[in-house]
C-alpha cells in the first residue's frame, strides 16, 4: 500500500522526453512527486516545473542532486550526459530510472557497470519500456510456460512514419533497434552474438544519403535467429511487431489485436475471463478522471439524469420481458440542470 | 497539475468493488488517498484499511462523512443503500462516485434527481466505466465527427462466463443490459423509447428456472434501433462488443483489436502515428513499477548489465552495416552482481 | 468419373443471372454444356448463344424441353415464370436448377410442391446457393459436430452498396432476407415460426419512401431467436455475416478470414493442415488456365526461363546454407524468347 | 467459349500429384479429359485411369505421346524424369504444363531451355500454382497499381507440419523456397542475385541431423531483400504468408483473411462491392453439385420444401413490417417427399 509520504523524484532533462516524464509522476503516477527538474537551459526547466507546488530548478545535476529531499533521479538528458549523471547519483547513493540509451557506447556502459559493481548494489533502471507494454508482457509470459518449446527464430518489423532531419544512417540501430536488441534479450533470456546488416536500394522517402530501411539478422548464444526490419520514413504510421518462433508453435504481438498464436492446428487467442480483466483499464481511468475533475471542483462524467434514465429503462425492461411485449419507457422533463 | 494535497476519499461499501477501489486510489490513481472506509462489517472494513496509514474505519456512512479529511465520497455498497448514502453527502455538499446503479429503481432515481436538483449543482458522477473504456471512447469521438454519418443501428453483445448462483431473470437487464443501456444514450445521444425483450429457449448451462440467454431490442427517440444478446452463461469468456451502423458505414469495437470501420470499399482501422501513442500505457506502467520498487527499496526492471550488452551489439550492428558484413559481438564476463 | 456425353442443359432466362450461368457451365463447370436457351427476348438469347457450339434458341420454354437432346432445365426468368416452367419440367419429367425463388408466393410454391409431390420423385433443386458457401459450409459443419451445443441465436447482417431504382421495401425481404431464411433453417435445421420487423428512421440513402435499412427478428420451432440487419444502401460494399450462438460457443463468418470461433477460453480457427488444402483453389485456376491457354494455342504462365532461374537460384540456395556464405546467383543472358 | 471437342490431355506420372490432376481434369476442369496416362508403374496407371471412358495407360512416355488423340501434356513424374519428358513433347510440339521443378538443376534446365529456343516457340507451363491463388494475385495486382510505390522487402513465412521420413536438408530450398524464389520473382519483377543462408539450433521435432529450421535472406537485381523462414516441423499445420514492403506501405496476404494493407495511416482491406463477387465460388460450387448429382440421377441440394418454406416466412415478414407487429408463420403439413 501507498505510504502518504510520496517518492521524491529528481528529474534530469525537460526535453520531449523528461517533459513527458514530469507530466506522468505529478498526473498519473501514484506515490511519487517531482521535486526538482534540471535543466542546461533554465528557461525550459522554469516552464516544466511551474505550477508543480514546491518543484525546484536546477542546471547543475550535482547540485540538484544534494538536495535531501530527492529520492530518486530520472535521467532523461541526451545519452552523452548519462554517464555523468549516474556516477553522481552513485555518489548520493540515489536509485536511478535512466532513459535508454544507458550510454552511447559499450567503453562508457562499462564503466558505469564497473561504478555499480563497486557500490556493491544495483541502483539504476534503463528505460526499455517495451518490457512493461502488455502485449510484450503476454508474449513473454507465454514464452515463460515453455508451452511452445524453445524460441527458434524472432522476427521483428520495427516502423516510423518519417525519420528528423538530425537522422543518420547509425541512429537505426543506436536508437531504434536498441529496443529489438532488448527485447530478443529479454523474451529469449538469451545474449547477442552475432550481427549482420542487409541494406535494400534506399526508399524514396529516406532524405539522400541515409540507408533506409535496413535488414538486421543477429544470432545468439541459445542458438536462435532473430530479424528485425528496420524502417523508419514509412510513411503510413508507427508500428511494431514481434513474432517468435518456436518449436511447437509461434506468438505473435503487434497486429493491434493482442497475441495471436498459432498451435496445435489452431490460430487465435485469449478471451478475457471476467469484465474485472476486460475493463480495468477503464475503472482506473474512471477513477482517476473523477479524482482530476474533482479536485478542479467539477463533475465530468455520467451523471444522476443518466443513472435515472437508465433505471427507467432497465424498468421497462424487465416488464416487457416478464409481460411478453413491447414496453414504452417513460421519463420526466430533463431538468435544466442536466441539459 | 497535481497539487500535493492529495484528495481525500472516503469510500463506502468494502465488498470486492469496494476494496477494488480502495486498492486502485492508494496504488495507481494519481493524487488522491483513501482516508476511511465504511462498512456495516467492521472486520471488513478494518482489513481493507489495514496498511493505508491513517485510513479510518466506520460502520456508519453518515458518520464517516462528517470528517473534516473527507473531500470526496466513492460509493461501492449495495445498490439499496445508495440512495441514503447520497442524500447525506449532498447534505455534506460532497462530491461522490456511485458505482451503478445510481439507485435500483427509476422512482428512488427520481429522488436523488430531485435532491441533486434542489443542492443547485451537480455532484455525482455514477460509475458507468465503460464511457472510459478506449475502445468506447474511439467509437464515440468517431461518431462524433460525423464521418460515417447518422447512426442507425447499434448491435451490442454482452457474454459472461457463468451466473453466480444468486443471478435472477431481472438481472439480465438490471445488472447487465444496464452498461449497454447507457452506453446507447451516450454513444448516440439519444434516449430510449422502448424495450422488447426475446427469450430463447434456455441453454442447458443456465441454472434451472433462469431465462438465459436473451435478446433485447430498444428503441430511441432519434429513431434508431439497438439490440443487445445478453449471455450469462455462455461458458467460454466475458465478451462485449458493439457495433454502431451508420448511413456511410459501420464501426465495431469489442473483437480484440481496436476499432475495426467499414467504409467507402474498405474494412479496417487506424495506426498509430507515433511511439508515444504506441507505448504510452508501457511508459506509464514503467515509471510505476520503478516508482513501487523504488520505494520497497528495490530494483527490479532492466539493468546496467543490460545497458552495456545492447550498447555492445548497437556497436556491433553499426559496424556490420558500415563494412557489410557480418560482425561478433564481444561481452566481457558477466559480473555476479548481475546474475 | 466424368462421362464423355456432357449433360445438355437448357437455360431459360438469359438475363443478368442466366447469362452468368450460362458462362458458368461452358467455361467453368466439368461435365455439362447448353444446348439451348430460352429468352422472350429472341434477340438476347441469340447473343448470349452466339460463340456455343450448336446452342439453339426459343422463346417458348415449353418447345425448348421438348428436344431430345435436353437432360436438364436451369430456370433463371423472373419469378414470376417460374411456375409455368417448373411444371412444363415436370411434364417432360426434367430436372431443374430453379433461381431463387422458387415462386413468389407461398401459394404457388404450394401448387408447385403438389405437383412435384404427385410426380412422386424430387426433380428440383433451389438456387439457394449460400449452402456451397465455403464459409457458410464450414460453419454448417462445426454445428452439425455439436462441440458448440445447442444453436441460441443466430445474427446475420447482409449488406447491399445501394438499391436499384425498382427496389421496393418489400424486396428487402423477398429478395434479400430470403437467403437468411433458407440459411437459418438449413443451418439450424429448424422451421421458422414467428416474424417481427422494426424499421429505425430511414437511411438519406435510401431513394425516398423506401424503409431501409429494416430490422428483421424471428423465431424458430427449436426456440431459437434469429435477427438480421438488412441494409441495402449501406453505401460501403456487400457484406454478410453470420454468428450462430451456441450453448457453449459461437462461431462467426463473413468477416473475410474464414470462420472464427469462440470455445474455452480461446477465440480463433483452424490452420490448414497441408498444402494441397491451402492451395487447393489454385491447382485447380492453373489447370484451368493452361487449358483454356492451350485451346487458344497459347502459353501465359510462368515458362522455362522461370524453371531455369529458380534453379539457379535453389542451386545457390543450398551452397549458401551447406558452406555458411553469402552465394551469388548467375544466370545466362534472357533469351529473346523469354522477353 | 468452350468448344464441345475436349482438350485431350496427356497425365505423365500417376504419383500423389499426377492422381490429383487427372481427377480435377476429369471432375473439375471444363474443357479437358485425360486421354492417357503413363507410368513406370503399369498397376498404378491402370487403377488411375480406371473409370475414364476411353483412358489409355502406357508406362512409356514417348509412345503414348505418339497417340493422335493426345492434344497436350501434362508432366507429374520426379523431378529427373522431366527434361527427357519435356525433350519428346517438343519433338511431337506438344504443349505441357510441368510440375515444378522444371528439371532438378541449373544445367539441365538449361538444356530445356535451349531446346525449347529452338523450337522457336514457348510450349511450356511449369507448375509454380502459386501465381494462381486469389491472394497472391491481389498482391500482385496492388503491387502493379505502383500506388505502394516501389518494393523494398518481401518477407516470407513458408511452414509445413512435419517433413517425411525421406526429406534432406537441401530439400528445404529445392521443393519448399523453390516457391518463394518464383514469387519473388513474379510480384517483384526481379532476378535473384544472391543467397545467404542461417540456420537456428534445430528444432527438437526435426529428425536427427536435419537443418530445420532455416532462415533464408534474398537480394535482388533491383536492390530488394527478401528473407523466408522455411520451417517443415512446425508441427501446427501449413502457413504460408508474404508481406511486401514498399515505399508507401505493405501488403500482407496469408493471415487466413485476404490481403491486408497498411497505407496512409489505416490498415485493414477492400470489401466485395456486390454479391456476385462475393458469392462466385459458391454459384461455381452449386451449379456442378448440381450437374454431378443430375448425372447420377439424384437431387441432392435444397428443394420444393425449402423453396415453399422460405415463401412463407417472405409471406409473413413483409405482413410483419407494414401491420407493425409480431406476425406467425403457417406451414402445410411437410410431405414424406420432402422428409
Amino acid at each position: 500500500m501507498k505510504r502518504h509520504d510520496a517518492l521524491g523524484v529528481l528529474v534530469i532533462g525537460t526535453g520531449r522526453m523528461g517533459a513527458d516524464h514530469v507530466r506522468r509522476i505529478e498526473e498519473v503516477t501514484s506515490g511519487a512527486r517531482v521535486v526538482a527538474v534540471v535543466d542546461v537551459d533554465p528557461a525550459r526547466a522554469e516552464q516544466v516545473a511551474a505550477g508543480i507546488d514546491g518543484c525546484r530548478t536546477y542546471t547543475d545535476p550535482v547540485a540538484a542532486m544534494a538536495s535531501p529531499d530527492v529520492d530518486a533521479v530520472l535521467v532523461a538528458s541526451p545519452g552523452v550526459a548519462h554517464e555523468a549523471a549516474l556516477l553522481a547519483a552513485f555518489s548520493h547513493d540515489l536509485p536511478v530510472l535512466c532513459e535508454k540509451p544507458l550510454t552511447p557506447d559499450a567503453a562508457s556502459a562499462l564503466r558505469v557497470l564497473e561504478a555499480e559493481r563497486r557500490l556493491g548494489r544495483r541502483r539504476v533502471q534503463v528505460g526499455f519500456m517495451r518490457r512493461y507494454d502488455a502485449e510484450y508482457l503476454k508474449l513473454k509470459s507465454l514464452l515463460d510456460t515453455g508451452r511452445l518449446g524453445r524460441p527458434l527464430m524472432l522476427h521483428n518489423v520495427h516502423r516510423n512514419m518519417a525519420s528528423p532531419p538530425w537522422w543518420t544512417s547509425a541512429m537505426h540501430i543506436n536508437d531504434s533497434v536498441v529496443h529489438e536488441i532488448d527485447v530478443t534479450r529479454w523474451l529469449l533470456g538469451q545474449e547477442i552474438t552475432a550481427v549482420t546488416v542487409l541494406c535494400p536500394r534506399p526508399s524514396v522517402n529516406a532524405p539522400e544519403g541515409l540507408q533506409d530501411p535496413q535488414f538486421v539478422v543477429m544470432e545468439t548464444d541459445g542458438g536462435a535467429i532473430v530479424d528485425v526490419e528496420i524502417n523508419v520514413n514509412c510513411g503510413f504510421g508507427y508500428q511494431v511487431r514481434a513474432e517468435v518462433v518456436c518449436e511447437r508453435g509461434t506468438a505473435r504481438i503487434g497486429d493491434g489485436r493482442g497475441m495471436v498464436v498459432n498451435s496445435a492446428g489452431q490460430w487465435g487467442g485469449t478471451i478475457a475471463q471476467d469484465f474485472i480483466e476486460r475493463f480495468e483499464d477503464a475503472y482506473d481511468r474512471e477513477v482517476q478522471a473523477w479524482v482530476d475533475a474533482t479536485r478542479r471542483g467539477e463533475v465530468t462524467g455520467p451523471g444522476v439524469w443518466d443513472g435515472y434514465a437508465v433505471a427507467a429503462v432497465c424498468e421497462a425492461g424487465v416488464r416487457a420481458r416478464t409481460e411478453g411485449r413491447r414496453v414504452e419507457v417513460e421519463l420526466v422533463e430533463r431538468p435544466a440542470l442536466y441539459r
